[in-house]
């Protein structure tokens, strides 16, 4: 039988392997937006067995296993690492088709070697064997550096001291790796007591005292800046979905006062209100910077009460939420327009139902500051997989411009991702080069492998400006 | 010109070939959901003509007769049943592209054996003879029969006492044909008559008064034992969106009296409140009986006044309907979950608009009580055909497991209709074959073959546990 | 390298290719949507160069080249035509998958005869020359007679005095040219000014005072007369939404009063009454009429407040809307149904989000009033592109009946637009033709080259009566 995963993997026709492997392949990664851990970059970790690395804190391999009936311990628990690798290798025959199937075989072939075998409940033990063997030879930066990326930018809250970053990049690593300014802390003034806790931490870092609305700003200012002088570039914002209310300044002191000063609930609108002043606050600050933000829109998150109160956030019990934000997100975008202050921006929507009314919206406040100054963003989360992304990619083409888009990210906690960049290459190149075989794409290698290489990196490169 | 209907239909490849008639075709049948009348089997129902067993109930096929122009007198009208069927006939060749067209040419090959003609205004005298013909042979339990059925689910109200059930159990029929628990009516207290004259079916069925909220559980639990102890391992909830709202248990006894005592109108908010708590309540009684729960949201009923005078419900006067139920639907399986009291359920959208955000649902509920636990249902009604089905396939592929979905059912009042689970399979294995084909998936016939036969019929039979 | 743009540009094989050149190609065009100047009908205008005719009033050009970073003046400024349109040259290869690639050269092969060059920034100079050239023959009504135009019909407001109709018509142009009656504002009392100054105009053109609903409601039917005996056969409504609200006659009357009296902000509540039961009469004057009644539904219109004090509406700064429409539409229909009023109509959702609603809702309504009585329209806007006509073909195909479908308009500003059919054309035949090489279609040429033509062309002849 042939290698599943082979040099031709997903490329179907001449038009496509030639795409892939002359105008993708060998470019660099810069993956701009990621959720890896600076520390572990700094020490350079490295893992005693595959498990730890692929099980340790991937959500989706959690929620996979549990799909298949695989009980707890095996998944966030403490059975040993052997008996997990077991259990979610037996699991993977009903993966077929979830880009979890891909994701591993990719990984064993591009870091482990193995790539002759498909994993399942018979040859977990091998592969447990061949994996770890390799494993010895492998660290946080080795696998960043045989990935062939060039810049990373990791996801911190503004009142980290960024030190992590600091010492990466006095050790002379060749890898570019850029904190992300992330505030969501910061919007949540809903949770009486984690909010005042985190305005404790801010004004610490921030070295001011937060007795207002206005010293906030200031705080979250003079943290901006610090990040900014440490090289960061982008912005994120996680959002529920879009907010906007108009409100007078007095207002929304007044509800960051009694939101800080009491725990009585806040009404809903004095709630919305405060994050949709925030919200163009920061875009102005972003803006002033130039730097570019990101939008992350949509997921309903920790929705399972139970397993929350027992292992807590971001593990695996999120799914899409619902939202009509087209009218809010236009006037969020025009307000800082008209303010001038609306820079580059990427705008990640977790409901496909979202996508092309969003593709459609980025028409709406290009220019000439940059082209391609506002994206949709990439297939992300429950998008990420084969299908996601050709329909992120179908309305980006559609409705806005293919050949400006700035391409494929993780959005990972793990070392071993960027095979994520390659499996966006490969299925660009396999959607341009059947195209072109179509006849729906010219039979012009030039014209078409230029917009493969400005996709897969030429785009994010002169976009981002890392 | 080869035969429309033939042994490859919809199989495109050599791969697609092979899964179909080595992993699929032979397998029998379980069709967990359906609308069959039970007194027909039981009686073996026999039909004259080809008008009265494919027009006699059919509002597919009048609405699409409607859609070409066709009098309603040849749909439900009192036309001779020989124009009826003229024409139906007539109408085909408009319907290519409509699942119609495939149901009704399968069903022609399958049961009457024609194969050999399009139907159509000129083939309609020739398609009549030959299936009248054959219809005298062919009888409601003989038609199951012939499809290879094992386990047929029709759908009941709770006060049926399943006499039907019981004949034909006692008949000695090898097929298991089992209740299930449907208690739409149990909900609708906005009609205050007809809700009154439900309670009173109800009492007489469970052997007790209904004076409070506490009385109408108690009558539904013993018709649901009653149910249980018949056969029944499903139940069925249809409703037009998820309702959720928090209430306390007085309040909903307030609201239930009010709606039996009083034909005013009850606030929105109270029923709302009413068929959030009820809704629970009878998903705990599922649990403790081990059954699994289905639930189809969404559609819109009824909505033309004129029609509905004239015909009533059913008839082909329904849309898709559209709502936001993403946070509802999450906190009513988290307060079940948090209960200890969610079981397996399968949810069915009717708009597939919502499918992703469905499909994505399921992850933040599954454990290892069961193996794929909570289920993303089949494509259905007007999902129920070739693009419908990709799409929920795709869904469940990518967001969920696709090696754990017990599959298709007919959803139908016509015994005719098991042909869809042949349209289904072969859609499957068209969608599997290519993969294989496209290096999308491995070539591998074992491990292909065996989620074609568990998706197929497997884990139907392990999931219901009929 | 062969032509991009040949004989058999998207047909993929054998089938595809004999359906549109035997069924489709040589079939006349019924424009029956548009937005052509009918005075530049009449004055049968000319262009001194490609410039003035692509870019001169193209808004959709105007969003690609801004997202592409174009500044401003190359777009809708004062920049000399020949840099103009090497900007928009260059910006082609990002546009490569947009409809606008596709489009551009169908436009440059089928009316300046250059099918041998691709256009980019270095061949904008042979390009501008030869198309220039070429353009020294060609004029509005030229283009219409080149393009094998049978019917046209234009968008126009119910105070208008058809003069320009009039004067094609007396010219003894081969080509019918009729207004569509589209009274959008008429609907608009929320602007106060604009609203009283529409009266005024309004009641000059029917010759009576407007001082009560009543008076519009004459006033419009005065001008509907007019429309109707000047040729009119359609109306269209542009709508943000499908206004739905019960409300008494007198409570109609007295917001108009109050709307038309005093520039004070009218409630929403009463703003969506008014539109509700104006949206309803202009429906009964339709159908009393026996026209057809067109509705385009969602856009959001006039986003970036800058833009639209320097360039105004309609500039490209519009996109996708967002509201959940399924029930009032249901009830309009449903209303206009039970008065015995709802005539032939034609459905353009802008969202894709709801196509499939929409898709199922037409068979609620549908009677043998009219085949296809009511419709879902084209791929429209945002939609009108490869993705979206193809969307829209899967839902009407499975979810009513594509044989009754009356196919493609351009909606177009343009006179170069009429490619668009071939475009649709040649999508529709890549369609049913791979279908019939894969056995999902019969492959019976009779049975669906009777479709092709149908939905090319014969279906909207007979359906609008033009």
């Amino acid at each position: 039988m042939e290698k599943f995963i082979n040099d031709d993997f997903l490329l179907e026709d001449d038009y496509s392997k030639r795409l892939y492997h002359e105008y993708a392949e060998k470019l660099p990664l810069i993956d701009y937006h990621c959720h890896l851990d600076p520390e572990e970059i700094a020490g350079d970790k490295k893992w005693d067995n595959i498990t730890q690395i692929w099980l340790g804190g991937d959500h989706y391999k959690w929620r996979a296993m549990r799909s298949d009936g695989v009980p707890e311990k095996y998944c966030t628990g403490d059975a040993p690492d052997r008996e997990k690798f077991q259990k979610f290798a037996e699991a993977m025959p009903r993966m077929l088709r979830n880009p979890m199937y891909h994701w591993c075989h990719l990984e064993l072939a591009r870091y482990f070697g193995i790539d002759d075998v498909l994993l399942d409940g018979n040859t977990a033990e091998e592969v447990w064997n061949r994996a770890n063997a390799a494993l010895k030879d492998l660290s946080a930066k080795s696998l960043m550096k045989m990935s062939n990326v060039e810049a990373v930018c990791t996801t911190d809250d503004p009142t980290s001291d960024l030190s992590a970053h600091k010492r990466i990049s006095e050790s002379g690593f060749e890898i570019s790796v850029r904190p992300t300014f992330r505030p969501d802390k910061a919007f949540a003034i809903e949770n009486h007591e984690e909010y005042i806790a985190y305005l404790e931490k801010l004004e610490k870092s921030a070295g001011i005292e937060i007795r207002s609305y206005d010293d906030l700003l200031t705080a979250l200012k003079r943290r901006h800046d610090y990040f900014n002088a440490h090289g960061c570039r982008l912005s994120d914002y996680g959002v529920s979905t879009i907010w906007f209310k108009n409100a007078f300044y007095y207002e929304i002191e007044d509800t960051f006062k009694k939101a800080t000063s009491s725990s009585e609930q806040i009404a809903a609108d004095e709630i919305l209100a405060f994050k949709s002043a925030l919200l163009l606050e920061c875009a102005a600050m972003d803006y002033d910077s130039g730097w570019t933000r990101q939008i992350h829109i949509g997921p309903m998150r920790n929705t399972n009460s139970r397993m929350f109160a027992e292992l807590g956030p971001d593990s695996g019990f999120d799914s899409i939420g619902e939202s009509n934000y087209a009218e809010p997100l236009a006037k969020h975008l025009d307000n800082l327009n008209s303010a001038g202050k609306l820079g580059k921006t990427v705008l990640y929507n977790i409901n496909p139902k979202d996508t092309d009314m969003l593709a459609s919206m980025l028409g709406n406040f290009q220019n000439s500051d940059f082209a391609g100054k506002i994206q949709l963003g990439s297939g992300w989360w429950f998008m990420d997989n084969m299908d996601g992304m050709r329909r992120q990619l179908e309305a980006v083409s559609q409705m806005s411009l293919l050949g400006r888009f700035v391409g494929m990210l993780t959005d990972s906690r793990s070392f071993l991702s960027y095979t994520r960049h390659e499996y966006f290459r490969r299925i660009l190149c396999s959607i341009l080069g059947s195209e072109m075989r179509r006849g729906i794409l010219p039979k012009d290698f030039d014209l078409v492998g230029k917009l493969v290489s400005d996709v897969s990196y030429g785009n994010a490169k002169s976009y981002f400006g890392l």
